[in-house]
C-alpha cells in the first residue's frame, strides 16, 4: 500500500528551482531546502534583491492537516516533521495505512488520539483524522527562481493579494499540478501558509517554491527586465485568455485579489493582459477557478503549439 | 450606482431551461421561476422521471451572505426576498450602495445592526457585512432541463457526490459563468445549498437551474438516450480532455467526489472518460478547479471550433 516517499516521481525537475545554498538532505531527509540559511537575521525587506533571509522568510505551514497535505509533507521529507496524530475513530483508508508507514520509515512520532481531543487542537473545519506539526515552510529567493528562467517550460504565477486561504491553497496546488515554477506572493498584503490554506493545497507546499517580494510592481518590473513575459488577468481586458501569447519564452502570470482584482500598479507593470470570456451574467470566477481555466490554457497552449 | 436589477442583460437566454409552469414575475417580480407548483406533495422520489414537485425538491439557500450573493439575489429578483441585513461598520462600497438601491426598489425590508448582532447570526466564515434572508430555491425538473436539449450550446453539468459547500459553490459559480444549461445534483449525496455554499457560488444559484435526481446512473442512461454525450472526468482515463469530444451535441458532463471521485456505476454510464494531464507530484487537482478547466476546454473548444 505505501509507496516510495518523497522521491516516488524523480528527485526533482530542471524547471525548479530550489536554493543552492541549501546542504540538500540532512540524515533522514529532513533538511529542508527552503530552509538554507541562518533563519533570524534581521535586515529584513530586501527580498526582490533577494539575499538576505530574515524571519518574515517564515511562511508558516508548521501546522498541517488533512489526509492529502500530510501524506506529501512525508512523501516529499524536505522538512522535519515533529509529530503525527491520527483520529482513533477514522476508518481505515490506503491513505492513512500510507501515513502510518512513512511515519515509521521516518521515525516521525505517530499518535493516536480520540476524535475528541483532535478536534481541540485542530485549526481548520475538517481535519479528516489527521494533523501533523512540522518545521514552518521557508520562502525561496526570487533571484533562485529567476536564475532558472532558461528552463523550459517556465512559468511563474504571481498573486496580487490572494486573502482567502482556500483559494491561496487551491491556486498552489493547481500550480504545482500544472508545472509551475514558483509562487511570488507580496510580502506585506498577502496571506501566509495558513492551516488552511496548507490543507487546501493538499501538500503543494511541499514541492512549488514560494518567493516573498518587498513589492510586486518592482518585481515585476525586474521580471521583465530579466525577460519574462509578463501577463495580468484582468476582467476589463480586451485579449482574451486564447490571444495570450505564451511562446516559449519565460512566463509570469499575475493575478490579483477577490473581488478588487489587479492594483493599479501591477496591471501597469503587466505586459499584456486578457481576461476570460464570460457567458453567464455573474460578473467573475472565483479567483483559484480563474487561475485554474489560465494556467491550463497556457499549459495547452505550450503542450499543443510548441 | 444602482443597475437596473434583474433584468440586466436582458431577461433570459435561450439555452436556460426554466419552469414552464411558472407563473412568470408576479407583481414586483418576487415570484420565482422555480417555485411552480406546490411546494410540499409527499409523493417524493419521483424525480429522473421529473414530474412531481415535492418537499425534497427544497434546495435550501434561503440563508444568503456575502456581498457577491445578496446583490445577485436582489438583482434576479427570482425569489421573495424577506430581509436584507448590513452591518453599520462596513466601509460604503459601490456593491453595498448598489443593494441598498435594489432593496429599496424592490421594497425589501433592510436594516443595519451592529457588527456583533451580525456575527451572531452569521452561518459562514465571513458574511462580509451582508445577510439576507429569501425564500428557499427549488429543484428545476430533469424533463425540463432536458427538453432545451436542441438548444445550442448545451451543457449540463452533473456533481457524483461533490460534498463540500465551497466547492459545490465555485462550481456553480463557474458554470453560470461559462453559460452552463443546468446542473445536476443527486438527491441524496450531495450538499445541499448551505449557506456557504450559496455564499461561493456568489449569486449562480439566483440564475443557474438545479436538477435533482433520484440516482444518478440511471439519470445518465436517460440523458444518453435522449442524446447528449456524456462524458466523465475520470483521473485514470487515456483519454485527455483535449481528445474530449464536443462537436456540437449536447453534453452531459460528470464530475466525481472530492477524493473518491466518480463512482463505478456513474463511471460505466459515460460514453468517454477524460483527464486532466499533470505534470506536478500531487495526485489531482481540487474538484472546483478540475470542474473549471474541463468546463473551460468544452466552451473554448465550442467557440473555437464550431
Amino acid at each position: 500500500m505505501s509507496r516510495s516517499g518523497g522521491q516516488r516521481r524523480g528527485s526533482g525537475k530542471g524547471t525548479r528551482s530550489r536554493s543552492k545554498k541549501s546542504a540538500g538532505r540532512g540524515p533522514g531527509g529532513y533538511q529542508s531546502p527552503r530552509r538554507a540559511t541562518a533563519p533570524s537575521t534581521r535586515s529584513s525587506q530586501t527580498v526582490g534583491k533577494g539575499k538576505s533571509r530574515t524571519r518574515s522568510d517564515d511562511l508558516g505551514g508548521d501546522h498541517v492537516e488533512g489526509r492529502q497535505a500530510v501524506r506529501e509533507l512525508l512523501r516529499a521529507g524536505r522538512r522535519k516533521v515533529e509529530q503525527v496524530l491520527v483520529s482513533d475513530e477514522v476508518r481505515d483508508t490506503a491513505i492513512l495505512a500510507e501515513i502510518a508507514d512513512l511515519s515509521e520509515e521516518r521515525r516521525v512520532p505517530f499518535r493516536q488520539l480520540t476524535r475528541a481531543k483532535l478536534d481541540d487542537l485542530a485549526l481548520t473545519e475538517s481535519h479528516q483524522g489527521v494533523i501533523a506539526a512540522a518545521e514552518s515552510i521557508r520562502a525561496v529567493d526570487l533571484d533562485e527562481v529567476l536564475s532558472a528562467k532558461q528552463n523550459e517550460p517556465f512559468m511563474v504565477v504571481v498573486l496580487d493579494g490572494v486573502t482567502d486561504p482556500g483559494n491561496l491553497g487551491a491556486i498552489l496546488r493547481t500550480a504545482e499540478i500544472a508545472g509551475a515554477t514558483a509562487v511570488v506572493l507580496p510580502r506585506h498584503r498577502a496571506v501566509r501558509l495558513t492551516p488552511a490554506a496548507v490543507k487546501a493545497a493538499a501538500g503543494a507546499v511541499e514541492y512549488l517554491p514560494i518567493a516573498l517580494v518587498g513589492g510586486l510592481p518592482t518585481a515585476l518590473q525586474r521580471m521583465s527586465n530579466e525577460g519574462l513575459w509578463v501577463v495580468g488577468l484582468d476582467g476589463s481586458a480586451r485579449d482574451s485568455i486564447y490571444e495570450l501569447r505564451v511562446a516559449n519564452e519565460p512566463l509570469a502570470i499575475v493575478f490579483g485579489a477577490e473581488g478588487r482584482g489587479l492594483s493599479h500598479l501591477v496591471g501597469q507593470r503587466c505586459d499584456q493582459l486578457v481576461s476570460i470570456p464570460q457567458n453567464g451574467r455573474l460578473e467573475s470566477l472565483n479567483v483559484s477557478n480563474a487561475a485554474a481555466v489560465t494556467i491550463y490554457e497556457v499549459r495547452r497552449r505550450r503542450e499543443m503549439e510548441p
